[in-house]
């Protein structure tokens, strides 16, 4: 059974156990998929307003896109769990022997490149996320203003817990080079997307303050 | 059957419906139990670790203690829909008459503040976390070091969350004394809290990112 047919209480219950798995990077996608859920949730309250007649086709295609997301993100749960295991196992392969060390190396640079690469692939989700909830904060229904806002910072958050996740695969890894090009990646998607999540939640918490 | 007793499939699909609960409120809480469970692991896995025998006692303790704490988070998943269910049907009561005014803005005001009082709930109970997330990253087992770095990222984006639940309903109440003083409530919490969370988020990464 994967993780996310679990009930949320037994999801939330495992996550705060020792099991392996899920971990942060299982918490990330989850956050992600939060996220993505309340962007799709602020779609479908607009959808078929007459209010907002006019950006009903552009809502209604944005609100499918989100959706998409929201599936890819929830499927980074399993992937997240999927590669943290054989790395797990890895860490606990005996290293006595010269050639021991050197089969533990190479499993453990493989499983680190695998556990980094799921929480890249979430981050970028979330990136596609946070290029939509502006939209969704502006066109969407006044109603649910403070949900796209709610999607933003969860939408930020869930980008810096799978940052984590990277940072601390790279850090072990031994080709120097190619963990440099992950981290590289991950620090520009904080750089550019963490700003603009957080524009939306500032834009929209200083309107909602402002009676 | 409540909302937490979903998958976390279905609690994600029925979230980005137009189905009035779960919402903002309800995802905030659940962020803010993913935070706590986070936390919890560390804890978790620190506890019985002969090189963490030192803070054996205290991290058991607050282990213990950030598991109450997500507990009430899930709970506050159920209160929010129960509070939020009255308040959208309250929306919907006639104001043709002056009695009919009278009764719905009175209806309205009782509903709003019911509104209000849950997500500060959260935040009072996201707060609780934060002030344990620090030691969890201080103390806990350095092979989780980034989880206690997720739950700050989380417990923060939980708080943002439930805040913007308390503006959007604050905005509408009559009793602007009130409604003045809940939110000053919220503000501090926002004020003192997130800059706690960040500052264990930006120790972490700098910890990871520094070779």
């Amino acid at each position: 059974m994967y993780d996310i047919e679990l009930s949320c209480i037994e999801f939330i219950d495992k996550l705060s156990s020792k099991s392996p798995t899920p971990g942060g990077g299982g918490a990330a996608a989850m956050a992600g998929a939060l996220s993505a859920a309340l962007s799709a949730m602020v779609g479908n309250l607009t959808i078929g307003k007459k209010k907002y007649a006019d950006v009903e086709d552009e809502i209604k295609r944005l609100t499918e896109l989100v959706k998409e997301y929201q599936s890819e993100l929830l499927d980074l749960v399993g992937k997240d769990a999927e590669v943290f295991e054989p790395l797990s196992k890895a860490y606990g392969l005996p290293k006595d022997t010269n050639e021991e060390k050197a089969y533990k190396d190479e499993v453990m640079e493989k499983c680190l490149y695998d556990a980094c690469m799921v929480p890249i692939n979430i981050m970028e989700v979330c990136c596609k996320v946070i290029s939509l909830v502006g939209i969704f904060a502006e066109k969407g229904s006044v109603l649910a203003v403070s949900d796209a806002a709610c999607s933003a910072s969860l939408a930020k958050s869930a980008l810096q817990c799978a940052s984590l996740n990277v940072w601390i695969n790279t850090k072990s890894m031994k080709n120097i080079e190619k963990a440099a090009q992950i981290n590289e990646h991950a620090e520009k998607m904080l750089a550019e997307y963490c700003s603009i999540a957080e524009e939306v939640y500032n834009k929209v918490t200083a309107k909602l303050k402002n009676k």
